[in-house]
């Protein structure tokens, strides 16, 4: 896989994301091929029947907001205009920017971030190597897709760099903590989807509500400091080894561009409560790879898996994390959790790749990692293919600095 | 202890919250004894040298956001013109509206919520009930102030009442889960820190900066559904145990105006390590006390405790929480985790008070309680007390509504 975001970002995708260029206002784009529809200058264009000025915003929440009644169809209206080249898009170059020249931001503001473990491969290696090796599945994962609340204000877009995070960790066979900076540093494979719709406080959604009020998908990192989450993460669980940067993909790709992507879940065993059942197929087929580049050499791929081995499908995520009566907002994202597949060259951590750090990986340059290393770019793609179609997510990168 | 909203809100208290009158928008007030002075018309006076627009607005961030420079002059403005009978706000009946006939509103739009866990009390009486009474607390308690990220947008202010969650729970002796209304549904007393000043990413804050990034203290009530919380919260922490509702009380204290009640904090043994370490006391003497009115009857005291119980000050929670470089946003909530005292009577929860459901309690009208019943109110409430200064939280109070 390589990253031909010109072949991602098709004529069957038009993913909506937040550009800016030098010297300009941040606004919302659609990506198309290598370029971006600059939509604040479409909305000139006079062409919508709704509020144009939800493409002059910094974030996509308004446009979002507007229902996908609405945001469905500016995309399809889009998408005829783009195939017609006497449309009212044409002769209007300057509608397009390449993206080459744009700086992206984060795609929305994130009111609440969820992160759930629903990879039951993931959740099974971890189990062995954090806790016990003879029962690594815990009583209730094959009953709820487990899931705890992560940190909003740390989600950072593509690009964006991060220090190396310091922090208390207890060192093998030491009887006190020591305060340093993390030497298990690590990334998470996992995918995000961004809410649609707000729900009211004390009403669930249920699994066939819930396509309604998912707008779209993202890729996401979830950098994990394994040697800081493990000292401090019971009885309540991941804190600061995980809240000190998550990574997102700049392109909200929309729910109804994946459509042609369904592909039945692993199947659930035992059956599961009736709150939890779905009809017809709610996993999507979605290629993903993780590449590690070492300071000034070649990347390597060093995993790649599937979105589809997800054994929690979204609609069961967002039913079970409302069935209570919590409430979702506009901008939320709700993340998968690590999407490790059956086999090692899947796994989506490298604690899982280096067996908890026992067993080295060794890159294309000849250098070996365990953990992340300074400097270190790791990059996250995804796409899903079939029949001449691709839709894709572009790219999740970013660059680990020293500490501090 | 009474509700005396007026003596709560003496001239040196002054907080600051969002009211609003029938049929008008919710704006900027300060409570004062009985009466909310109303900012938004103090504003038309044209007696600050600041932007004033902020208080028309409809939650405090934007007034927070001026900094603590602005906001506390602003404080210090208006508690002499309260003072000085000749003064500007003198003849402006019609600023002044008297509480009850004003409706509350959430006071901040909260960013990220944060539920510290810092009582040792209560983590000591909660390990021995859901672990091991031999080691009640687990190693890294005594080393850092464990904490978890909680769910903003269920946060709800005092008088918004909640239906009982439903949810998965696995019976005792019971092999599979079942999905029912909880009955184990309980009340955390908590206290509660709005940061009053934004982060950046990779910068921690230490202990010594902490009270410049701290606007001011709410109580805090963060429900929880006992038997939800059991079943799901290994090995990622609580979830929808209780992201149902957290409920806040609608007046925010300044930190200003907490200055005269500091005192010392328990000594904490081990040593801290040192970006945990304090220059002297760092604890709040705030009385507490936890009410529990059944349906139509009279209200029974269940509680009375102190935050000065406090294991880990609020300085040590927002170093550790931002150690790591983890960035705080204006309105950011950051809560205690419940505050048991060392006796039953100053127990924080009903799972304590009842030892995990084990010793019913009973009420002023006759009826027992071991966990909260429908149509129960529970009203939290705080205030300091020295050489004749009260400086007052008011309540916060909310009605269990019978699962949906």
């Amino acid at each position: 896989m390589t990253t031909h975001n010109s072949a991602d970002f098709s004529i069957h995708n038009l993913p909506w994301g937040i550009f800016s260029l030098p010297g300009e206002s941040p606004r919302v784009g659609v990506a198309y091929g290598d370029q971006i529809l600059d939509m604040a200058a479409v909305a000139e264009l006079d062409l919508f029947d709704f509020d144009t000025s939800v493409f002059y915003e910094d974030h996509l929440n308004p446009f979002i907001a507007l229902g996908k009644q609405v945001t469905s169809r500016a995309r399809t209206q889009v998408q005829s205009w783009l195939r017609d080249e006497q449309g009212p898009l044409s002769n209007h170059d300057h509608l397009f920017i390449p993206q080459s020249e744009a700086t992206m931001h984060l795609p929305v503001r994130v009111g609440d971030y969820t992160d759930f473990y629903s990879s039951i491969e993931h959740a099974t290696n971890v189990g062995k190597l954090f806790r016990d090796p003879d029962n690594a599945l815990l009583p209730n994962w094959r009953h709820l897709p487990v899931g705890y609340h992560g940190r909003a204000s740390s989600i950072i877009v593509s690009g964006q760099n991060f220090h190396r995070p310091k922090g208390q960790v207890m060192p093998p066979n030491a009887t006190s903590p020591v305060f340093k900076a993390s030497t298990r540093l690590d990334f998470e494979l996992e995918m995000a989807f961004i809410i649609g719709k707000d729900s009211a406080l004390g009403e669930p959604i249920s699994t066939g509500e819930a396509p309604d009020y998912i707008f779209g998908m993202v890729l996401f990192n979830d950098w994990s400091a394994r040697d800081i989450q493990k000292w401090e993460y019971v009885p309540l669980g991941p804190f600061l080894g995980k809240n000190f940067a998550s990574s997102v993909s700049p392109w909200v790709v929309p729910l109804e561009a994946l459509e042609p992507f369904r592909v039945p879940g692993p199947r659930q065993e035992p059956v599961v409560l009736e709150y939890l059942r779905c009809n017809g197929p709610q996993n999507y087929d979605i290629q993903l790879e993780v590449g590690l580049r070492p300071d000034g050499g070649e990347e390597s791929v060093i995993s790649r898996s599937n979105f589809k081995y997800m054994y929690w499908n979204m609609p069961q995520q967002l039913a079970h994390h409302t069935v209570n009566g919590c409430d979702v907002r506009v901008g939320d994202m709700l993340a998968s959790g690590t999407i490790s597949g059956p086999h090692p060259g899947s796994y989506g951590s490298l604690l899982e790749i280096s067996e908890g750090g026992k067993k080295p990986l060794t890159l294309a340059d000849g250098s070996t990692r365990t953990f992340l290393e300074d400097h270190d770019t790791l990059t996250l793609r995804g796409y899903a293919e079939k029949d001449g179609i691709r839709v894709g997510f572009g790219a999740v990168t970013a660059t680990v600095l020293p500490a501090k």
